[in-house]
């Protein structure tokens, strides 16, 4: 199937992928008195003098802003806002299938980090938590950081910490299947963007010590006088061993591989160079960074790539669902290292020993437990 | 009923009188390759090259934002953007039923005019159109004025424009009923606030030449020096004829009464100073400027109020679903003020000659007629 043409005629037929439901009975003048005026007044009057009723008398408690300046959106590159609306739409359309959260595409006129920033915590009295999209790095660092500073509702960028915590729960499940504890993992990464920068920082969140990050000119190394603020503060937490080089002296001698950069970075000869159970995620979209029969040919024990016609999808729909229905259930002020853990741990051990297998690595994304399993292991987290 | 009462048992158990519902199919692998990654691309470059596409592909042709600051909510005053979420949530349920527009409530942090506005250009990309609601004057006119030189999608601030539509649709119907000409009716309005002010300048547009217009001080004159420049430039636009002094003053020899102020103000003498065949539209709300059975008694022959429980409402509800609906329709980037002449035309003619009467002034509220009036009439207006 040619998904783009044919996605073209579903959204030129559908204009839009989400309509407004009406939840309460709006026929006669009585029920206009009791959900609009005279009657909406007591509840106006409950918040006023308790915010937190809010979470009692409205939507808020189950409402998530979808929030994009189109800066990265996607594999397209800078769109713009407006232009990434079908995807705000489509992820909107997720959360409501996958946690029954009511999430709104807010696609923003504005790039500028402050004024983002601004305009979200302006709107945020609506939502009752904000999922940043598609926002480019080094930005989307500041504006995470800045926003969860100024409001009391859980922010996450599912470009950094979503696909974090499938990369994690993949990771735990390879190390079950091949018996690697995952403190002595030595791991590659290449791409030091937005999901470079957070799968680093969640697997030494889990214990993982040995990193190193490559960028398109190298691994990130203290002799590297080219890095901006974001890639130096990874470089000063990764690369315990100090080398430096290519993106082949990165891999070799590796467990793992992780790829969230471009297409056909990683070569056969590369592979070869890794320790014996290696375990590949090439998730460069939609061309991985090798294909997954080469990679099987060339020696590795597990691939994985993000696309939903080979085996291991590393897929976000597995965790920001669940995320965000735990964190609203809980009323998490934010999303904190610990809930994250809990979602990617919730996400590997949906599969059971049994069902475990080097094709079977991590759940599908159509697999009905994952969001339940996920969302009462963050609950439980911020409980905690 | 005690509607304060059952209004919050009613919000307590929905928790939000709206919900996201789902347009596309989102069960199966290829589903989500449609309506998200990687299809979704198509219609993402399609917008990005050209912008209308859009109005094409998303669901921007049929999305309202209901933004609010919560600075004049109801008659509860300056309760805040939170507190006024369950009024933004009716609405965005009233412009479902009654004009199948899927609205958004965005209720507001800041109350600084200038940062509303700021903060409304950066997320108008999601949105078809802009509905300011309960913020309070003189404020409102700014917001209003700056906002829409920004955006190109249409803004209008029910509380001024939609009473002013439905007003004018009145006076024209008791216009049809008493044989009186329009542009003879002398006029006085009770309050200069968003509504007063609005209700002015709609009056004039169709060709209404003597207004006189109050605020809690008296009438709106040359010789008071205690006007905003908002108020100054009411005034300048009415009381042709030059008089001062108090309401009892302004109402004397005049035709109509239109109160948009406080409970209690008229009172039967001063109906008793006006002409024959009077017309009295007394909207405070919940409780009128004066009660209908003491203007019948007094001698005034139409008496409308806000309420539901009397004659002749006078009900936003007649007009915001229809203005939209129309503007929508027909991509108008304004509202114009041939827009709302041609809005107020098709409310009063949604009733025939051989329903007019006293007690039928304005259609109901629930009069399923009304909104395809209206938005036919808008939209040709645009069109024109």
């Amino acid at each position: 199937m040619d998904y783009y043409k044919e996605s073209l005629k579903l959204h030129e037929k559908a204009r839009g992928k989400w309509e407004m439901g009406i939840k309460v009975p709006v026929e006669t003048v009585e029920d206009l008195s009791l959900a609009y005026t005279p009657g909406v007044a007591q509840p106006c009057l409950e918040i006023e003098k308790d915010k937190e009723l809010a979470y009692k008398y409205t939507s808020r408690w189950n409402t998530v802003a979808i929030a994009t300046d189109g800066s990265a959106a996607l594999g397209l590159g800078n769109i713009g806002g407006l232009a990434a609306l079908p995807i705000m739409e489509g992820k909107a359309v997720l959360f409501k299938r996958f946690a029954d959260i009511d999430a709104i595409p807010i696609c923003l006129e504005t790039q500028d980090a402050d004024e983002i920033v601004e305009t979200l915590v302006n709107i945020a009295p609506s939502f009752g938590g904000i999922n940043l999209e598609d926002i480019s790095a080094p930005r989307c660092f500041e504006i995470e950081k800045k926003l969860q500073e100024r409001v009391d509702i859980p922010v996450f960028h599912d470009d950094q910490h979503g696909t974090a915590v499938v990369v994690l729960a993949a990771i735990i499940n390879s190390c079950r299947l091949t018996g690697k504890k995952i403190e002595n993992l030595e791991i590659a990464i290449s791409g030091a963007g937005a999901a470079g920068t957070a799968i680093s920082k969640m697997l030494l969140a889990a214990g993982v010590k040995d990193i190193v990050v490559c960028d398109s000119r190298g691994i990130l190394s203290e002799d590297r006088y080219d890095l901006n603020d974001a890639k130096a503060e990874l470089c000063s937490i990764t690369n315990s061993g100090g080398i430096s080089g290519t993106l082949a002296d990165a891999v070799r001698n590796r467990d793992v591989f992780i790829g969230v950069s471009q297409p056909k970075l990683l070569t056969a000869e590369m592979i070869k160079s890794m320790k014996a159970d290696a375990a590949i995620f090439a998730m460069s979209n939609p061309e991985p960074e090798i294909m997954p029969d080469m990679a099987m040919e060339a020696g590795a024990r597990i691939v994985g790539t993000g696309r939903s016609d080979f085996p291991n999808q590393i897929n976000n729909l597995l965790a920001f669902p669940g995320i965000f229905r735990g964190a609203l259930d809980a009323r998490a002020g934010c999303v904190t290292e610990e809930m994250k853990l809990a979602a990617a741990g919730a996400i590997a051990y949906t599969i059971s020993d049994e069902e475990l297998t080097e094709d079977n690595i991590i759940p599908s994304a159509l697999d009905e437990r994952v969001e339940k399993n996920v969302a009462e292991a963050v609950a439980a987290a911020v409980v905690k």
